[in-house]
């Protein structure tokens, strides 16, 4: 049931057929200030869209994506850009298909809907693998420290770029919903309804530590380099080793052993000394080692570092998540937002601080808790917990 | 109050006046027999001994150490074998001073107490960086699989040699824990009292994948050479990271907030992109670095896996916990089983799982939890939430 589509007319909709391609604004003349007082001598943003843009421009909706997800959040994209081996993957189906087409939860018939790429990002917005203007090589190493508030400008910028004003909702699960609600406080007048899923005000203690937990894998790869590894081998061990550490506050541990295969595969490249015990710990590794294939290490460590300091008030400049949402009230913005009851990644009582902050702010805010035995991972997998709710909060 | 010595007559020992010495009991010229089917040509066990053995050998108890503890549990250890660096540390106060002593949870007085470094340790027993007779080399990636009926197989030997037939008591915590009741379940008639603290029948699947983790952080170092390191650098960071993974499972996250210093320090060696961002990080650094110097990678490695593998089940040879604790039912063993209610590394229900096997065999077992907001470490620094308990359950 859970992947079943949500109304009967989607029933039969063929994903290949709903081509879509890779757009990218190219700002690379315009020197991009990042909230740090770095500055990129200019960027590009990778982008997709759905849907047709209305007359009025009152339409649109802004998805972000969560940490290792990208612009291409549904349907088929046949472009094979320059980037690399990287993009190979995005052929595949988007990862918010369940959720955005005909009659589906962002209903493409309705709606003009934008996702991009995050700055820092290794599927075509301009991140550590691009090429600095300045030295003609990678940046590697050399690119800078990503804050939430750059996302949010990027995506302010884009959407200028569009000639959309003001959109009429925000979304976004995980490290998505991080940025969709920076978005709506930082542009509290060019949104009207915002919905974070299964994110937070401000990353808990025990999220730090994990997502340190990370870094140092990466960084200690003998690999690493320091970041600059692109003209020799990759830090892939220490980039499998961060997505196992992070994979099991995603999923529901009941699900790891469901999904874990009969066989117990060796791993005769990673592990010298141990051998592998059981489906568990190969299915792990499995996990690790796919998602090296389509993801790039320097960009796991900015958007870590990036939700690792993420903190909503620092984000927007001020002290209280009352403060932090008052000009949401004042524009009359109306937020939706979601728990899963099983999320050990962002847990319940970070959501219900955010409706505790709406409401201190005097923001409308609608806050429903989803039963689910799938941990975070939800929001990816049961479109059916999701869907009224959001169809009846962009329902006007 | 938690380090308050529990009765008033211990309140001015001084520990540097109870001076112990690692004893070594070698057994050089036996072969080892493992359950891995792997032999070992002759084993030295480090251990040190409280108290007096009474005449009738009556009064011996068992005690069984931590994942990364020692024989060293109480005293002043004076010694500084040849065998390096990490034998300073054991210059401390032993891990559980607290809990022995006159009067203590374990009564010097009434009681002789031995515990034993575990077989592939790095305080003394034969481990990794033993000499292999053979080779005249460390044993290193040659140091075979150990498993927790080969720790139970090692005490017995000990016991054996130091003329105790039948315990008064075997008490161990966490892991210890795990020893504890398979030398109970392997040696039916050889001990009376069973104390397990925060431990388990079988280890969780969120505990596997916590130390499979740590053993790819090890794994993957630079220098970790498929464990034949030590005529070169350590993999000094892939067990730090390993510790890091694991502390955060031990300690209460409050807890880790108190204890986090104000300053945050940087790691110039250790980490080449990333910024320490806060005391947390520094803090949890901190931690890793400092066992890197007292505790063997290799060591570490074979520990973990052990721990990882164990299903007292199994190493028993049984299909039940209820025909686990059969032949414990038939000595009259009696159980005192200890949960703490904070704890997040061996969850309660682990216990409660413990209880319900002896229920099921018959076996007398009271079950206590205490609670506590340390978290798992509870048993090393609430003495006073143990004592009471522990002095009942030894009075007759």
């Amino acid at each position: 049931m859970d992947n079943a589509p949500v109304s009967g007319d989607t029933k039969n909709t063929n994903l290949k057929a709903a081509t879509v391609k890779t757009e990218v604004l190219s700002l690379n003349d315009t020197p991009f200030s990042l909230k740090s007082g770095d500055v990129l001598p200019g960027i590009e943003i990778a982008y997709q869209t759905w849907g047709v843009l209305n007359e009025d421009g009152s339409n649109a909706i802004l998805l972000s994506h969560a940490l290792s997800g990208s612009h291409h959040a549904s349907g088929y994209n046949p472009s094979l850009p320059e980037a690399g081996e990287l993009w190979k993957e995005e052929l595949h189906a988007g990862w918010w298909d369940e959720f955005m087409g005909p009659g589906k939860a962002l209903d493409t018939d309705r709606f003009f809907i934008v996702c991009a790429n995050y700055l820092g990002g290794c599927y075509g917005t301009t991140g550590p693998r691009s090429v600095n203007p300045v030295t003609g090589q990678a940046y590697g190493s050399k690119f800078p420290q990503i804050s939430v508030a750059d996302q949010v400008k990027m995506q302010a910028q884009l959407l200028d770029a569009l000639g959309i004003d003001v959109l009429r909702a925000a979304i976004g699960p995980s490290v998505g919903g991080l940025v969709t609600i920076a978005f709506a406080a930082l542009n509290p007048g060019r949104v009207k309804t915002v919905i974070p899923i299964a994110s937070g005000l401000k990353t808990t203690v025990l999220n730090r530590l994990i997502l340190f937990e990370q870094i140092l894998a990466i960084e200690n790869d003998p690999y690493f380099n320091g970041g600059d590894y692109y003209d020799g081998p990759h830090p892939d061990y220490g980039l499998a080793l961060a997505r196992m550490i992070s994979h099991k506050t995603f999923v529901h541990l009941d699900a790891i052993e469901q999904r874990a295969r009969k066989e117990v595969r060796q791993d005769k490249e990673a592990l010298a000394w141990y051998k592998v015990q059981d489906t568990f710990q190969s299915y792990m590794l499995h996990q690790g080692k796919k998602f090296v294939k389509r993801f790039d290490a320097n960009t796991y460590l900015r958007i870590i570092d990036m939700w690792s300091r993420f903190d909503a008030c620092k984000e927007v400049g001020v002290d209280s998540a009352e403060e932090l949402f008052k000009k949401c009230a004042e524009h009359k913005q109306e937020f939706l937002v979601f728990s899963i009851d099983s999320d050990f990644c962002f847990y319940p009582e970070e959501q219900a601080d955010i409706v505790a902050g709406l409401e201190a702010a005097g923001v409308e805010a609608m806050h429903i808790t989803v039963h689910s035995d799938k941990g975070h991972d939800s929001f990816l997998l049961e479109p059916a917990l999701y869907t009224p709710h959001i169809n009846y909060a962009l329902s006007d």
